[in-house]
């Protein structure tokens, strides 16, 4: 009689450790953006791994790498997985953990004998992060076709390199083409990325959906002036209007509550002199929800404040988007499959949005898709501090493996 | 019989549209930023006019350039000029004209081949502007004993270097002494920069004093964090408490009224990204009064402020004093003598106090002294589009000839 599927915790912390030499930095924390050496280095361990655990590997045109373990039926696969690239100063779970998990859930299920009815395919997405190549979840939003390839290789990152050279470059550019399998369910794990579980002691996030995201480059226009010359009332202080916005931003964010979030991350004055009345202002304002309505009516109201704030400051206040993506929800059944998975693992849940980006956004365009989040210590990520406990590193891995199991039969 | 000396209208015009030339801006106005190329370049040109027009030239150890004109005796030279840098959006004439119009002033007494008493002294001090590095009048300052000589190397400026090695590289470290002529007096001509002459169509300046001025430094640390999914509540954002320190400084302004002014000029973000909270704000505060108590009133109500603001944001905010001077006067016969040359060349005049430092409030430390104005168009200054009417440049230009004229008797 097989014995039950089960997580080999130092099976899954060993992997996670000897991958994330590639690319380490110093102070603690990886470095594996998009498409470089350490990134095809990290291709090349998983590739061997993936083989080693008896998946057929294939990739495909954008470089996603896809590893089939077969099943007693044909059929759409079970896909799971998420990206192994980081940010330029990228923790140690973003992503990789989520593949990880994947092969383990694979190993899990090769030590106890065990023949799913579904194939299964675990699956690294190419430039998640798209911190050197925009936009980010490239390879997710080509495999769903939402992005041409023609149009991805052409993609010039922030060192002027393309997509194309670099994928070419590293040996990435696979016959498959992307899209080649339309999964039953595409299901993900992650770290959560914020404070939410910590905060509330939970183990175990289900997520509901992801948030829409509106990004909008403000750019304010003055009149430099004398700081100790030029009356109080005279001033078109650009650097007050920005700040007005930035306080804006964040009191709608409140007044509106729920999901709604806004922040101002970046300001930038000219000249920025201690003793110029700043004549220009260029600042984002980044506005999320998971809710399109309110995310609308949080624009509206941020283009009315821009409008009577250039009128009384007599300003000039243009605006440019530089990003809008409207929310997604994951279907009901999936989310339940996550919270009834960790339930019966006697693993606390609770349901919750994502506020982040993730590959399993651009998947929901073609399969029932879902997410898995663990706790982020501080909610930290983005950050070399990044860190999970691996407790909690092994619950989502369980939970990932036995919603894949429902999800296979 | 030797004529009447008087400044040449076309030659003084001639040589500021040559200088500006040095450091010009696309657009419109200068960028001779203190101890930068450009600010060699003017250096270069204003030595060897000084030496055509056959003034000795020493440079002291800060880089300030004098070029003295023998006088009939020996003893305390009557001193007049200004300084050549810039801000980073300059106009072309702060500063700059104090210096080309105090040039013009010995050609136009070489003219006349008319010998003075007393000897003159031309001066273009450096850094008045303090942009680059502060405080602001720093060559002054350095010449008049208030500042050491060392501490002056060892500044670090906005863009790392520092003074010392800046002086260095663009060889104006000279081998005089800081301070080595104790001036009979010192007579500084300048743009108003503010709008009062210009409001009342008057043409000339008597600059009863100038204002006091606190420059702070502000460095706010929060928490950087995912814009996406941290929660408003658990944010520690230090663009926002930036944005609220500028809006205070200005209200202060405000409601204090008189001649109370305020400015946050410069704020940097860190990482200053669109998706992240940022962790740390640096800006800075200028606050100025023509009233000490008034000025120490607007100090104590931003610590407070700060102090506030931290404990309810959960940030740490720490200051540092970039420059504090008090307010000064000048002598009385120095804004008399002003006043009586202007009426005499039949040019309205007022009394004003100056709302700008200038390298005479530090000059004030060290003998009597004053200050010539003439217009700006519109008030405007530290602006690329500041202009003075070439009859107001003339007008000044003679009014300072004929005031040095009397104190070198």
């Amino acid at each position: 009689m097989p014995i039950s599927p089960r997580i080999h915790h130092d099976r899954l912390l060993g992997r996670l450790d000897t991958f994330n030499r590639i690319g380490a930095l110093p102070g603690g924390g990886n470095c594996r953006l998009a498409l470089s050496d350490e990134d095809r280095a990290g291709r090349d361990l998983l590739v061997r791994w993936m083989r080693e655990a008896g998946l057929a590997v294939t990739i495909d045109a954008i470089g996603n790498i896809i590893g089939v373990r077969d099943g007693r039926d044909d059929g759409p696969a079970v896909m799971f997985g998420s990206h192994i690239d980081t940010v330029g100063t990228g923790g140690r779970y973003d992503g990789l953990y989520g593949v990880l998990a994947g092969l383990e859930t694979c190993e899990a299920l090769n030590d106890a004998g065990y023949a799913t009815r579904r194939p299964l395919a675990l699956v690294a997405f190419t430039n998640e992060e798209g911190s050197r190549f925009p936009p980010y979840a490239m390879g997710s939003l080509v495999y769903v076709g939402g992005l041409a390839l023609d149009d991805a290789y052409s993609i010039r990152g922030i060192d002027g390199a393309t997509v194309g050279e670099e994928l070419q470059r590293i040996g990435y550019v696979g016959n498959a083409r992307p899209g080649s399998i339309t999964p039953h369910a595409y299901l993900e794990l992650h770290i959560e990325q914020g404070p939410v579980l910590e905060d509330e002691a939970l183990v175990i996030g289900a997520v509901e959906g992801i948030t829409g995201l509106s990004w909008t480059e403000v750019t304010i226009t003055g009149r430099a002036a004398h700081a100790g010359t030029t009356p109080m009332h005279l001033r078109r202080d650009a650097a007050c209007a920005a700040s007005e916005i930035a306080l804006f931003v964040r009191r709608v964010a409140r007044e509106m509550g729920g999901y709604q979030k806004g922040t101002v991350g970046r300001i930038e004055l000219y000249p920025n002199l201690v003793n110029v009345v700043a004549e220009r202002a260029v600042m984002t304002v980044d506005l999320r929800n998971t809710d399109e309505g309110l995310l609308r009516e949080a624009e509206r109201q941020l283009a009315g404040f821009l409008e009577g704030l250039a009128a009384q400051e007599h300003l000039s206040i243009t605006t440019r988007s530089l990003a809008r993506f409207e929310p997604i929800s994951f279907p009901p059944e999936i989310v339940s499959l996550v919270e009834t998975t960790a339930r019966e693992l006697g693993l606390s849940c609770r349901r919750l949005p994502s506020g982040a980006g993730h590959d399993a956004q651009m998947m929901a365009r073609l399969c029932p898709a879902g997410m898995i989040f663990v706790p982020s210590v501080g909610g930290l990520s983005h950050n070399v501090r990044e860190h999970t406990a691996p407790k909690h590193l092994e619950a989502g891995a369980a939970v990932l493996l036995h919603a894949v199991l429902r999800l296979s039969e």
